[in-house]
């Protein structure tokens, strides 16, 4: 048996998701699909760095199989695409050892959130910026953001139904870029809860419109109530930018 | 009755094209659709600078319709964005003259040609450059494209189906530039035949990857033969860029 782990992009936009779920078109489900094909109908099953929502894009996730063929790195990341729908594409493939693990071994994931500034709405972007004509203070976002780097319990910017008991995790940094007409945020961290990055998101754009203090981030972290935090912003502006794990795999 | 010109952008990914026919998704279509309701099922006829190919996208695209209705410029724009599909966005509207016709008194159209030269595709550009990792010797197209500015019969390079008779046309300008890892080809002129731009841009890339001369380019402009020329460029590479009229509309 070989360990194989391919680095994959997708757009969002039209799937469900990327974690399986029956009759509805997800990323694991069309990799899966692809890969059942390549081992002539023997069912093959995907380990991911972790999943991304609805909508949600991927500029590089990693993921694992095994299987029992072997093929070329290379063979393996052509196969795929010619198998793959355009909307998601593995940009590299590699062995990988057999202990790797896409989630339990990764180190750092970082996320980028792009929100567009311009008063129009861009019919090109639609699908890959949320559009957000309103004045901000970047300012105000910034020094709101460096209360939550470092090592935090983040229940308040957590889904209130999410099913993990420790919700402990390290933010490494919190950056806000301008890039011609766009925000983006960039968050580094050892890992995210489920929706935490658009809640962040959405709870600095409230400090950012002056419906908040960026105080009040720091005290809604300390109580850990979902509740008191910001609306989730919508998730086709959100990327998962780059995954990092000890061993350099491609 | 009053006349009113709206300036368009839309992603021509999921439209059969700008102009109406029945059973498909026409831009044309959609915007005919929307009047019908502002004017409560009156059916208002909408005229455009020039029609789009399917897939084709428009950055700026004008069309005029006439209106017995009599609402502020803003509130056209508003009343529109609100009924139309988001691929599709109403970026500005104005009364305009009553002799004023989008197409019959544009001066100026240009288009755009975005080619993505990465080696791998981008899942987030797909719908929007056509991807060609190939190596191309940009001097050569240039050289190419020198033969085709000017007042010209363009027969060569038109659908060969297409049924309008005068194949004269003046190109003002082609002028290629690369943005990051993509090579634009601007071209302006006082008008372009059917799948003009798409049968320029495939035959320059053949110049380009060295399968034909810059001067062949010239000997196809006189031979009028459009079995001459090269292929056609996919629709999803072009933009209708800008049109420009002698009065200031907007």
């Amino acid at each position: 048996m070989n360990r194989i782990a391919l680095l994959l992009a997708y757009d969002g936009t039209d799937f469900f998701g990327y974690q399986v779920q029956p009759n509805r078109r997800t990323v694991q489900g069309v990799i899966e699909e692809a890969l059942t094909k390549i081992h002539k109908g023997e069912r093959i099953r995907v380990y991911s760095s972790g999943r991304t929502d609805t909508g949600v894009h991927a500029r590089s996730q990693v993921v694992h199989f095994d299987s029992p063929l072997q093929l070329h790195d290379q063979q393996w990341k052509k196969a795929l695409n010619s198998l793959l729908p355009e909307d998601v594409r593995v940009l590299n493939a590699a062995y990988a050892p057999s202990d790797f693990h896409a989630r339990f071994d990764c180190k750092e994931r970082e996320y980028r959130y792009r929100l567009l500034r311009s008063e129009e709405p861009d019919v090109f972007r639609r699908r890959y910026t949320y559009h957000f004509p309103h004045p901000l203070s970047i300012d105000a976002m910034k020094e709101a953001a460096r209360y939550l780097v470092g090592t935090h319990d983040f229940s308040s910017f957590c889904s209130a139904n999410a099913s993990v008991e420790d919700k402990v995790r390290t933010i490494y940094e919190i950056n806000l870029f301008e890039e011609d007409d766009e925000l983006v945020f960039q968050l580094r961290g050892n890992g995210f809860l489920h929706n935490m990055v658009r809640i962040i998101v959405g709870t600095l754009l409230e400090v950012g419109v002056g419906k908040r203090t960026p105080e009040n981030v720091k005290s809604i972290l300390l109580k850990k109530d979902r509740t008191l935090a910001g609306k989730t912003a919508p998730g086709h502006g959100l990327y998962l930018w780059a995954v990092r794990y000890e061993i350099d795999l491609f």
